[in-house]
């Protein structure tokens, strides 16, 4: 990238402190496992630990020290945070330049913002409103009245069903859909007939949407995805959802009709949530959890297996649960053992 | 929307019994916990109903009365049905108009039927047919020779590959794809060889399918859903899969190949088939449940769990789980207090 | 089709041993319960051991004669490969003919190879490269500096982020995401901050990937699916995920960051791994399989449930877990019958 930054440079810029010399030129960052003089580099996981301490790199971002280590640090109580913003010291975010292009579908009725980027065959239909700066790429759809802020990246063929309403600096992966129709058909004599799904979505500030993932409309009134809230890819939120802020839900997670989710929520991957329940502020549902019921927090923080329990208690089961063919030939022995002959 | 309607005429259109001051005229419909003065709502979940006591509404849709609520209801055998009734009245589909974009890409050998409409960026490829009245939104793609029935809705970018066929009135929503190869490989010592896919996908009438879900065509022969037969997003149906008539499938599914699902079979989210079994009609299958076997609907109607076993005995199973260290802790005790020492 | 071939000759074309007739003369393929005079099939599964039994079929691929069979027999240690070699005899490949449409927008600073085939509204990106007889299907969008091979079948609306690279004779189906950003987001007191993701993708020859799924660039490095590895439809994998060569994956299975899957591998519908884990060559993941921890060969091949274990203990625990009422009401008969009253 060509950029040249002394090591006591960088630990001001992204507020760590620096244990090591403070002369050393960095020029770039990379992985712990492959980084070498010259580069910076960061200490996520305890597995990688051995790493650090051979790590030819010039300066590695952590907690504390690693003993035995070469390298400086950039030690920082939150040192994920400090690798973000060293990420993007060496990696400022490359901005596709302004412009429409002449191949998109520009409804005469839609309103652009001011330096907009607007890429071949996007379609904006009659209505709809796309804020300043904002980059739309390949293929994306906005919908009939639906509202995209400013400062947002809606990837190749996005799609935004009529109506929708999306904050700003919102970002948007290939393929994500936002107000598809809600599952919802009341049973008949003469089959399914479709509950109209009238709704809309209001997706917050800073929201990041991963690939491919669904986000529906509601029935009535308004699924909401709060400010800051991060989904992976492949999700899929019901109609009429409601998810605070700051939440983080991982890919394949499924999240059924009228669920509300609260704020700080930790959500892994492939978790499902059964319709109409609440997951409280601050909880953690472990990956692959069934949730079946309403999880208060102040009855436990860590929700893991279907249906979800505390993760303790799925813990200690889980550990137990391979020893069942044990625990059923120990009660068999105590069961011969113990029933005198003729008993039963 | 304009609509003003006398709650006696809106019983009768929608076939409900008014319990109440028919003279009322209501203007819309919202959520239970929404609605004001001029609105009907509905009663879906006995957990809402301290909502429907407590509610301004003018009209509530319901099975029975409430004790204590001061709105007229609408009683009906069937209220999710007359709720739609009602949604559909006060909100009528309001369709796009027809036409054909000059920015679709439409293969002089296609057929294209009456009064459809044709966004921007849609690819009608060669022998392909589209049937009156349906709506191709911008970036839909029918591939050669696929056939598409009347009156259906296709959203952005849903993909027909080559050859499927799809009935009349049929949804498929953005990013739904139809008819992308199985996944069918040969091991071999040089790697996996190709199988080729050869066969096709016919959908019948009155199908809906989520967002970005996608139905595999048959390796040979067909992949067959059924009239009527409901969808939810990001379902996998695999090759050579035969759905029938009128069953729900909710979110992230997957099917895996040659499953035969019947009618009016209802699947929870997130569940999972593997290939080659059969799924008798009117089962219900849990969320998240894994099936590995045929099941046989003489045997249990609701199943769960992985692997899937009849719904109460999985309930009994569930609830004990969590009890197994105690479990444990028992068999040990009765261990140390029965077995005299020396004994073993 | 218009294939006309004697038996004699399949047999000796895909390497099998013929068992009949040789001069009998067949012109398609057809599933084991269609097939008729003719036609040769393929007995895939003991389950339709009886379909072979009573077949109309000229002829039939297995490994072994099949007792009371009237069809001749195409013999072969492997029937799957020669099932393949045959459809494909029948089936040979149809190419779209080469060709740009002038409604695809390639950045004049695209290189484009020979004999490619690019459909209607198409994107190519400044500096992205695509390699000869590569066919782009509509909608497909190849972003700045990424890298098609040879011979390679991209369906529609495929998304090929900036920098990515991929081989040769690579199937993507149709929707499905490569480079889209990892999910890396570290919290801070003002919500989480995204780590820039400034990796790539690289993904090896005769790679196959199924529709809708979404293939994570590194944080730093690269995201890397060896030679010849296939993707079924709505797999997610993550950021600085390593997948071997020949390696398979079904259905909405989900691998988190930094996984290090083997060779060889397979993996069942539905699976999910956590992230920085190991899964060595050749190991089996079974269906809806949850693992949490690298798996080693030498410890079992093949694993299951969640946490997953080896399949054997997992099978044994699974047939016991239904009798865990049972079990529970033995200890308390145990317990009744053995703890003299007053002792506790």
């Amino acid at each position: 990238m060509g950029n040249e930054i002394r090591l006591s440079d960088l630990a001001a810029r992204v507020g760590a402190r620096l244990s090591g010399e403070g002369d050393a030129v960095v020029t770039g960052v990379a992985p712990i496992e492959e980084a070498g003089p010259g580069q910076v580099t960061f200490l996520a996981n305890p597995k990688y630990l051995h790493f650090a301490r051979t790590s030819a790199a010039s300066a590695i971002i952590a907690k504390d020290r690693v003993e035995g280590a070469r390298a400086a640090f950039l030690l920082s109580d939150n040192p994920y945070f400090a690798f973000a913003c060293v990420v993007e010291l060496f990696h400022p975010p490359v901005r596709r330049p302004a412009g429409i292009s002449p191949l998109a579908s520009i409804h005469p009725g839609a309103s652009v913002g001011k330096d907009v980027t607007i890429a071949p065959f996007v379609v904006i239909e009659e209505g709809a409103v796309v804020g300043d700066r904002t980059v739309l790429y390949p293929g994306v759809v906005v919908g009939e009245d639906a509202v995209v802020g400013e400062d947002c990246l809606l990837y190749p063929h996005v799609v935004l069903y009529h109506g929708v309403r999306i904050g700003s600096r919102v970002i948007l992966h290939a393929g994500c859909v936002v107000g598809s129709d809600g599952f919802g058909f009341a049973p008949s004599r003469e089959g399914y007939r479709k509950i109209p799904q009238v709704g809309t979505v209001e997706i917050g500030d800073d929201v990041e949407i991963g690939a491919n993932s669904a986000v529906d409309r509601a029935a009535l009134g308004v699924t909401r995805i709060g400010r800051g809230t991060k989904l992976d890819n492949l999700v899929q939120v019901g109609h009429n959802v409601v998810i605070g802020a700051d939440t983080v839900i991982a890919g394949l997670t499924g999240i059924a009709g009228s669920c509300r989710i609260g704020s700080r929520v930790m959500i892994g991957g492939q978790a499902g949530l059964a319709g109409h329940l609440e997951v409280e502020d601050g909880i953690i549902l472990g990956a692959k959890c069934g949730v079946a019921n309403t999880l208060h927090a102040s009855e436990a923080r860590v929700w893991s297996g279907t249906p979800a329990i505390p993760h303790p208690a799925w813990l200690r089961m889980s550990m137990l649960l391979p020893k069942l063919p044990e625990l059923f030939r120990r009660v068999k022995r105590l069961e011969d053992a113990k029933i005198p002959k003729g008993e039963e």
